[in-house]
């Protein structure tokens, strides 16, 4: 899926919504455990209840390896499932990922052409070459962590740069940017920082933004509208927890639509006003 | 495995060589592809070739997954293997993760739970959180990326810090060993830069460093023993291509472990001049 064709599907759903599928065993609703794949059953709900709302999805892969070579089966199913169901969905395989060129290559192999992802998270430690290979599929894109919304972001990603005096986040997206365009890159950017937000935009102000973190980790979408919507939207927010989970009991589908539906409703508010006409 | 039982084992093997299972089913020899499970076949006979002269091995795991969750029963067999027939060994699953505090813990699940791994190589830019649920295993480890050996190491990893002088690498020695100890962490520190493998070794005096790099990727081992052996050896020096991939005929497996014990051999001449007594 290329860059004008995520902006059309935003316009479409009006939502710049991305539902974090981070389904784990042990708190999807106790009716699924029983049967043959829990995981999928719980993803397979959840779509049909959030997909009319949502113009991502972003399974996290750590929740599906940790189940083994059967939380593989259930990945290739989710995906399979929206691929057959929700064409114009776009897939986000949440992998943070990284390695040297050849090797990062099979990543890419993975989860383009095994899984049909149209994209993947990227870490940046280890430089061109480590996130390069995921650039190589037409039509598909890195997203690389640039900002992360967790409390270790504090470690190195605001170490600053005695030669520049950007701060290691500033560096990544300037840096990175020069590898790929902002119609195969995108960045990850924290959402419990929104002033930050600004400084992001400033320096890619062409590229989509994956910001996680809104909704239980706290931050404010309307502070991240303000701050980093461009003329394309530019925006990719996610919510994992806060829909997935809204509800425990067997009515977890239709609170997650709920949830979702809300969140659409609030972006459709902030794309009218940003993106006006 | 604790660092005392390392030690001993690198001392009863004389040998300090972790071999790299990037088993690529590209690169596998003709006559293996038939077989039911290609990527475990290969693995068998290279582990049993090369055992001997061997205190580690290190599955990649995008080789693995790149296949799928088939990839996935071929890792599970791979290590069970080792574990059933070379007890003593010390596994480590180069997966280089890391991600938000929870989601870590979740990959860490996955690879000392299910997989029965001694150590992971995580990733460092998203920070503490993202590393400490590796360290909560008694007896299993978290390798640390500090210095890579690949050319976009350059990119982010010599940054210099404006407030300490610290290259980022070096930020990232000094910051994370205070998250755990030399009993459960260790480092990867690139060979192809040999000097700063001293520089690495200042800062980190007791801890274990995993070098990749000997080989194919053509640093010295002679150079890396002089630079940062310690007085309980603390190093892994890692070898894939040159061993398993050193023939690609049927004699495949015995030319491996030739390779495997030549390398060996200069590693108990190293050991034997920096380990004296």
């Amino acid at each position: 899926m290329n860059k004008s064709e995520l902006f059309r599907s935003i316009r479409e759903k009006r939502s710049f919504l991305c539902v974090g599928l981070d389904t784990d065993i042990l708190k999807i609703p106790g009716h699924l455990k029983s049967l043959p794949d829990p995981l999928f059953s719980f993803n397979k709900e959840i779509i049909d209840a959030t997909a009319p709302f949502t113009v991502a999805y972003k399974p996290n892969l750590a929740f599906y390896e940790s189940m083994g070579p059967q939380g593989w089966v259930s990945l290739e199913k989710t995906v399979q499932y929206i691929r057959e169901n929700y064409p114009g969905i776009f897939l986000i395989a949440d992998a943070k990922r990284g390695d040297i060129g050849n090797t990062s290559g099979l990543y890419a192999r993975a989860f383009f052409e095994r899984f049909d992802f149209d994209a993947v998270t990227v870490a940046p430690y280890m430089g061109e070459d480590s996130v390069k290979p995921f650039l190589a599929y037409p039509g598909r894109w890195a997203i690389l962590l640039a900002l992360t919304s967790n409390k270790g972001a504090y470690d190195f990603q605001y170490i600053k740069d005695s030669k520049t005096g950007d701060y290691l986040f500033e560096s990544v997206l300037k840096t990175a940017q020069n590898w790929g365009s902002s119609d195969n890159m995108m960045f990850v950017a924290g959402a419990t920082k929104a002033e930050e937000l600004k400084e992001v935009r400033k320096i890619v102000p062409d590229h989509f933004l994956l910001v996680p973190g809104v909704g239980a980790q706290g931050g404010s979408l309307k502070e991240v509208a303000q701050n980093a919507m461009n003329s394309q939207c530019g925006l990719l927010v996610n919510s994992s927890r806060g829909i997935i989970y809204a509800s425990s009991g067997e009515d977890f589908a239709q609170k997650a639509g709920e949830a979702a539906k809300e969140i659409q409703l609030e972006m459709e508010e902030l794309l009218r006003v940003g993106l006006p006409g």
